[in-house]
């Protein structure tokens, strides 16, 4: 069969993903909240003709929290000031439907899009978190059906809205006292059971059609919203049997809601350990393991499962029977959790380690990671790949500068941009304005 | 008396501040939409050591609305990408308190003044819209004074969050493994009547401690938000006379509240159109008052009574008596206008072209604006201005080309950036931290 080349994501992790991440030598202490770090790293990434970067984000913090929780930039403000700087690399976010008004995230992310030339993405989440509901006026969040109930109204009127204008809408005719085309203007007029919208949106399409929907919850009720409405999917596997499963599963209900499996594309999140010898890298596994207390692990494990308080159990015996704690939380995560530590015996403390800083399948020499990746990709587990490093800019430099030209050289990575907006660079097409598809199938 | 500097600021109007600015040759007839003219503008009104740009913003259209209003950039967003073009202009744009979480507000403003290095301004409005409403799952918007009450609990749990973090929290203090100080860490927990905010927000403070708080309504319930909670006040006047009292009220107004009043400062919004004589001035008011017909400019004075609909009436007789339509929405406006019409017997067509295109007193040759602006500052009825041409570009550029050097001649303007921050730019002291001041009260 013939794929369309490997995309790469790299996620700007500020501080890093694991709790010892700022420590290491390879970056800022302060990442998280570094401008310079952060134009540093986008445009190294955009000199390796990466795909796009991606912002992830969290709506609550407490003192346990990861550092780079703590304090961060907000992903649409930083990408924009990032947008201004980059011309083809694609610019993504997290942004929850759980406490943001539709109006507002189809402005904030068309307004990204159109100044970037058609390169934002919107990740979206349903932040289940206590604490994010209380930093928003409410006493808990909504339980794991109705959060993704209200998501999928959400993003149907968020994807309205931008099709408020068709293309052709603005004539910006001076001779004539004609700015626009009123007929090529429509309100949605949107009366859910969520949100009522009346439209239009104040903005223009961007050169891409609409902002690129990425959707990140891997749990049933996850995966039939990315299967409706994501046009890419963020995920995340430990063997590539499973990532194989969710793939093919992912793209065969897209197309049971008639959509062609191939635009919607499956990126999961690798975060490997990469180093000159299978020696060096596990140094570096062990330094980083190693610079996790037992207590923070604990209190990691926990945020999972709503900020559960691990602590109060025995360390060296079994993984405690919690019951349906965390099932409406991050369900996914907390399943696979659950069900590999009955499987393997694991005691509290090996889990809690574990979580806190997995080992990945794809760590190793450069060689290893590119030819893990070029397996996985072969073995159609995945479109492409979201670079994480645990280890701050060392995992992503080395990425670019070791793993990445292996990957050109065998014809899987791309070493020139082929166009200009993130659609572009995941192999998606132009996304048509509904109103103006309907004007054509008419005058046929 | 000792007075600091004239505060300058520049709205960028994108398409213009007139129905008919879009159709001036000085400027791309796509300016709301063109990143590149934005950031011309920005580097030009930096060029010239303005101490700020702002950008206005509204959340809701129909097709009879400013060309300006139809499409256009989200306020937060485009300031984001400005931000890291430039070193010095402050940033200042506006949001609604009606349909926004104070978490999100403060996280975003707080983000874009840390990238900004400590340069962003949030113009705070209460959009008085029946359109903006249907955009946002409401019926209709709030009364006026339930706006204002709404608007200050949340402007008071957006300082509350900024104050998450005392100065010094982060110490990323890697040999002893300490990546800050939870002492340093205050949640707000404010539990109040529109709002329940637990905090803290995921944000450290900016180099100007706080975002800039603009306050922009002229009613009383504006003045009184305005006098507690705002560093500036974006206003706008017809005359010196009525432009002192207002300097002078909200000052007392101010004081009353226990405040410094040097520490709000007042800055009415300007539009004059310049020509190198009077005659060219009138050419050019001629030509933009034309550009507008009769229909539009009904239309356009609707919106400030809540899209009341003017045509129904008779165009040459007195101005209608329509009650207390309006009141609710632009109330400061709408008094304004209804009092003009009244006292000066005005038709309803005299009162919608003067509304749609009206005159300004600043409105003349370079010389003439530096005097009037001269006269204005030197008689206390104001502290700056913020400059918006009704012309596009052919205002911004006369401005700083012809009128700023007078002023800077005149020593009323700076011709060098004193300082790095907006505070700075625009004399008003770094905002302490309210938890550093009480520890450090508690030790003396």
């Amino acid at each position: 069969m013939t794929k369309k080349q490997l995309i790469i994501g790299a996620i700007l992790h500020g501080a890093g993903g694991n709790m010892a991440s700022w420590k290491h030598p390879s970056g800022p202490a302060d990442a998280s909240v570094n401008v310079k770090h952060y134009l540093n790293l986008v445009e190294k990434a955009e000199g390796a003709k990466l795909d796009f970067i991606f912002v992830a984000d969290g709506l609550a913090i407490n003192k346990d929290v990861l550092p780079h929780f703590l304090n961060r930039f907000e992903p649409l403000t930083i990408l924009s000031a990032l947008a201004s700087v980059t011309s083809h690399i694609g610019l993504v976010g997290t942004l929850s439907t759980s406490y943001t008004q539709p109006f507002t995230v189809a402005r904030q992310f068309g307004s990204l899009d159109l100044i970037s030339g058609g390169r934002a993405g919107w990740n979206v989440v349903t932040s289940p978190s206590t604490g994010a509901a209380h930093n928003h006026s409410q006493d808990t969040f909504p339980d794991h059906a109705l959060r993704y109930e209200i998501a999928e109204e959400h993003v149907e009127v968020v994807k309205g809205l931008w099709d408020s204008y068709e293309d052709d809408a603005f004539l910006y005719d001076r001779e004539n006292d004609t700015y626009f085309d009123p007929n090529k203007m429509h309100a949605i007029n949107h009366h859910g059971k969520h949100f009522q919208v009346e439209g239009p949106l104040n903005i223009q399409r961007s050169p891409q059609g609409q902002t690129v929907v990425f959707q990140a919850g891997s749990s049933d009720a996850g995966r039939e919203l990315a299967a409706k409405t994501a046009d890419a999917v963020f995920t995340g596997h430990k063997d590539v049997e499973s990532a194989q499963a969710f793939y093919q599963d992912v793209k065969s209900r897209a197309e049971a809601y008639g959509r062609n499996p191939d635009e919607i594309v499956i990126l999961p999140g690798i975060g490997p350990i990469i180093g000159e010898t299978e020696e060096e890298v596990e140094e570096k596994y062990a330094a980083l393991r190693n610079g996790v207390s037992i207590d923070t692990a604990l209190n990691y494990l926990g945020r999972y499962f709503d900020h559960f308080d691990f602590s109060v159990y025995p360390l060296d015996e079994p993984f405690p029977d919690i019951g349906d704690i965390g099932a409406e939380a991050f369900k996914s995560t907390t399943d696979l959790i659950k069900a590999d530590a009955k499987k393997h015996g694991k005691t509290l403390r090996q889990v809690a380690l574990e979580a806190t800083t997995p080992r990945s399948p794809f760590s190793g020499t450069p060689e290893h990671v590119a030819n893990e990746i070029e397996k996985w990709y072969h073995a159609d587990a995945f479109d492409g790949v979201i670079f994480g490093s645990p280890l701050l800019n060392d995992g992503l430099h080395l990425f670019i500068e070791k793993v990445l030209p292996i990957l050109q050289e065998r014809g899987l990575a791309q070493t020139e941009y082929t166009g200009t907006t993130l659609r572009e660079n995941l192999g998606l097409p132009f996304k048509q304005n509904r109103h103006t598809q309907k004007v054509s199938e008419a005058s046929v």
